[in-house]
């Protein structure tokens, strides 16, 4: 490609930059965003060849920068894209297409929709599923996606070749593309990804609030820090994922609240048969996903002694 | 010491054997384990230099090792307490100390009491906090304690001089030695360890039975290995440790209902500021307990990006 834009410099999209970049893939790579020690620094890094601060002020060279580019990647908080869509769309060729890197897809989508119009074929619902707990450019590396899944969320409108844009550019960075429609997609994460985040982030919260906070925490060890390493993550971020993807959550999180009714239940009956049985069952169906893993890609850093 | 005896080779009560023999502590360590092949296997690393399997045939090399020990610890299942204290009992000296390294301590006590009798001031309950999802004779190792914590919770009737030997060989190990009653010990882990473990174990049995279990697995990525880890562990002593600790446990779940009910009910109302100050008070009381840990101990290998 001969120019991309990133919107959002930091971990998803600094990295995205990266791999191109490494791989020779891309000539010019403009990085936008609304912290301007953020576009300075990825520039500073080399993630991007031209810096272009969110702001009023340059709204000239996000046009320019929009006018002439082969694709246009939203790596910005989902509760963002109809602002930056609308602020892009003026300047948007016929030949440009855009891609976005959120955690959540309908809600993405509808928002594209009521942006875009009749040039939504131009936009290719995308998630990269490499999330950490750092971010901003510095931690920003061309490998963060080798291995990596990236899905795909085509919409009817989408030509084959604007998916395979976005797909051939994720596949340069190392990433196995997936595709899901967006209401799979989001049925999914909710499941796999945002009921955890919210049941740590309650559990901190919980134990926190109590008067002996100071004793509990005094005793929680290394099965308490893995659990709630996710409660580390940006509240921000996690709070526009929990309403973005509302409906979802609320139907993952009411079976689970039945799970955990159930197995109060049980435990106050003192039916230690049935508690075996849950947590054996848990405990087969972890191992069996942790295999899966291992025979898929490279081992992970941490399960080894499993 | 110039003798103890360690029920249960794995790695709780290895690593113990391997650290007093590393600092030369003791003199001569006998481990007793149900499992012949843990029993010779804890022999031939030498974790312990005589080696009694616990059954029927070896009762007089199991009453032989008691009748002149310092020190027996018991590294077995909560639930294994009682039998194994009235197949030592009448083999005890008044000379000898005996302790425990169970997850509970409120019905370790009460087993004890039943079981000991007037010479309940012989057993003083401990917990050393170092768990791993790895076990047996071939996981243990001299440093596991190095730096951990070991609670032991004195009963009235435990002369002080028995407390000191008891704790006396858990510093020499490398824990650092706190005290807690059996109850306020109780307290703690349910809301710290046990009730996390089972949220674990709940979430992965809750997924594992939708039918589109395959596909959710399939999407999971680092941040839920991590929340579920602890639902790798053993379901037989998860089992033990939820029934044993059953009141406290109880008591610490109903609390997190509330907790979920109430996010639950703000989610369902769009309520993104109430859902913020809950995730950002995690996130800040999560990370006060990270620079406390990094502060009081060495630096824990994973939350160096946080």
């Amino acid at each position: 490609m001969n120019k991309i834009v990133v919107y959002g410099v930091g971990l998803i999209g600094g990295s995205f930059a990266r791999a191109l970049k490494a791989a020779g893939a891309v000539r010019h790579v403009v990085g936008i965003d609304r912290s301007e020690a953020s576009a300075l620094r990825a520039l500073e890094l080399g993630i991007i060849d031209e810096a272009v601060v969110g702001a009023q002020a340059d709204a000239a060279a996000e046009a320019a920068a929009i006018r002439s580019a082969d694709l246009v990647v939203l790596a910005t908080p989902v509760a963002q894209t109809a602002r930056i869509l609308e602020g892009l769309l003026p300047h948007l060729g016929a030949q440009t297409i855009v891609t976005d890197c959120g955690s959540t897809k309908a809600d993405v989508v509808a928002a594209a929709r009521a942006v875009l119009g009749d040039r939504i074929g131009q936009f290719v619902p995308g998630h990269p599923i490499a999330g950490r707990e750092t971010n901003g450019p510095d931690a920003a590396i061309a490998d963060l996606y080798i291995g990596k899944k990236f899905v795909v969320a085509p919409l009817a409108e989408n030509a084959p070749e604007a998916v395979a844009r976005v797909t051939d550019a994720w596949r340069t960075c190392g990433a196995i593309i997936h595709r899901l429609t967006p209401e799979e997609h989001d049925k999914v994460f909710a499941s796999v990804s945002h009921l955890p985040h919210l049941l740590a982030y309650a559990l901190v919260d919980d134990i926190a609030g109590k008067p002996h906070a100071d004793l509990l925490f005094q005793y929680a060890a290394s099965g308490f820090r893995d659990f709630t390493r996710i409660a580390g993550s940006s509240p921000e971020m996690w709070r526009d994922i929990s309403l973005a993807n509302q409906a979802a959550l609320l139907s993952e999180l009411d079976a689970y609240m039945a799970q955990l009714t159930h197995l109060r239940e049980r435990l106050a009956a003192g039916d230690g048969a049935t508690l075996e049985a849950v947590y054996g069952n848990a405990q087969r169906a972890r191992r069996r996903w942790i295999e899966a893993i291992e025979a898929a890609e490279a081992p992970p850093p941490k399960d080894t002694a499993e």
